[in-house]
């Protein structure tokens, strides 16, 4: 079986490099020459991993076409791309193909899922099924191989199967999954909740204030997610509450650190104004913000990180209007 | 009311000083002179809290006869020594009190969970409730005023709210609960999946080992919660992910310290030849191994930091044994 990675960023070469340790046939393609010929040449991408050596065998390429005779594709680029990817490869594609889906967010205009967004531009012919690889794993740990667990989500079990054994050794465990609807919304909506912990850590706030909102936000998920018609349960698992606590916490993500920066300035003016990297978190509490209002659903940890990102609200106000709501009991 | 908190620890300061800042009549009680003697000549706990100067009407005394004519008690001891507190302090009461408990583990002997132990060594006629005042609070943060929620856990709903309006305020927020199985197992358990948390840290492993660790850990969490009558739903709120989350990866805690010198030891022996604090996790792992192994509840995880605690397994080959488990579904 060959599989194409679409996306040379730090996500699509750890795990086209999984897929090298794997001893399987495999392929990276992107549409940056630099980070191309940085793996060509040097074995490196040094853009996202500065002193990480890639496998000797990770090969990747600038030709689109290398799709055409794939078995699996996996998509490894930002929720605003995969339209415009889809629409690309899908004329390409010669055999009905495993498209593995490991963005987390929602379409930008639609706010479609991005398994739902796949399925509407790869024609039925060409799309055996679509796999989610999603769970908490940063790729600059991955890429060093250290211990990840994640979940191939499909509603193809078999299909989850195939991937979920293509995928594993022993640094990289995959379980599988076929509550779509919950795991898709639960990596989606950990990021925005990620924003806010940034946030309160960039406003001076401690662990105890993190584990509080991180709490209050898993309640959050489940709420909104199972209004979406996924399963509470599939909130606890990787896909929930591991993706949210390795999200909220580390150093390594985008959306942790960009409210951070709005965090200590004690404003989003600066992050609107400067921030040129994808925030998927930051473009999630706006379509959480606006299904959850249209479907009556109460979210009042996203409400507020929309108004600080999108309404100028006051940080340091927002966390204590959080914090200052009518003692009740917790359930 | 008067409140009597027992322990001048990092915790019973804490709160005693809470309850200063609501204006209530509250006294510290402790039987380390150095302590009570910083609390009362410097206004600090110079042994905990290096460089807070505490809030100026805080005081503390020596003289245990001080729980006469309390109405509410705060026991704020280790858990080994809630029952000999017990037993010392049911003769003098004069009143019926609500006995706070802030204690997070089992009756060492016993296996018994706190609530219970309390019930049994302070006599009927002493007793008005007990209510567990818990969640994911670290004391060095709720002494310098950083947001913090936690709750109220009580089977008397009444005193639950006497509870949570006594110590609410502006960065102390209480929630109530009556899911005392579910809460106490909960804040209980947790410790033990933080020794592991920090082998696991001490050996070198990053956010995505931690995140999986401490999302299986929630697994175990709810199946042992269950089988001892507490409610699943308890477990994903501030008594059980909530304080697994704050445990789990804070410099902090105790038990997350004990865990990581074992880790980067890769050995225990070091940890039980040298360590002389409490780390209640330890004990917890042993008595939750044993009440686990008798009720046939698969607990792969306790079982792991019960072996590399206390049958000298090797920390590395454990984290590997837990993570090489079959491949499978999540749920």
């Amino acid at each position: 079986m060959k599989t194409v990675v679409i996306g040379s960023g730090s996500w699509g070469t750890a795990l086209a490099q999984v897929l090298c340790d794997n001893g399987q046939d495999v392929i990276l393609y992107g549409n940056c020459r630099e980070q191309i010929e940085d793996i060509e040449q040097n074995h490196r991408n040094s853009m996202f991993f500065e002193d990480v050596e890639l496998h000797p065998d990770l090969h990747a390429t600038l030709e689109v076409e290398v799709v055409a005779d794939a078995d699996i594709i996996v998509l490894s680029v930002p929720t605003i791309a995969i339209e415009s990817v889809c629409r690309q490869i899908d004329p390409l594609l010669k055999k009905s193909v495993i498209v593995v889906n490991t963005s987390k967010g929602f379409h930008p205009e639609t706010n479609e899922r991005i398994s739902e967004v796949i399925r509407r531009f790869i024609s039925p012919a060409h799309l055996h099924s679509v796999v989610s690889l999603i769970g908490p794993s940063h790729a600059e740990e991955v890429v060093i191989r250290l211990l990840t667990a994640i979940c191939a989500v499909s509603l193809n079990d078999d299909d989850a199967k195939v991937i979920q054994e293509l995928f594993s050794n022993d640094y990289l465990r995959v379980y599988t999954g076929n509550d779509e609807i919950g795991s898709e919304t639960g990596v989606a909506l950990k990021n925005a909740i990620a924003v806010a912990s940034g946030v309160l850590s960039g406003l001076g706030y401690g662990d105890n204030t993190r584990a509080a909102l991180m709490t209050r936000g898993l309640a959050e998920m489940i709420r909104f997610g199972v209004a979406m018609g996924g399963k509470a349960e599939t909130f606890i698992g990787l896909t929930g509450i591991g993706d949210l606590i390795v999200t909220c916490s580390s150093r390594h993500s985008r959306n942790f650190q960009a409210g951070y920066e709005i965090g200590k300035a004690n404003d989003a003016q600066a992050f609107w104004k400067y921030n040129k990297k994808t925030v998927e978190g930051v473009r999630t509490a706006k379509v959480v913000h606006e299904l959850a209002e249209k479907m009556g659903i109460e979210m009042p940890i996203v409400n507020e990180i929309y108004s600080v990102l999108y309404e100028g609200k006051d940080p340091k106000r927002s966390a204590r209007d959080l914090m200052l709501r009518d003692l009740k009991p917790e359930a």
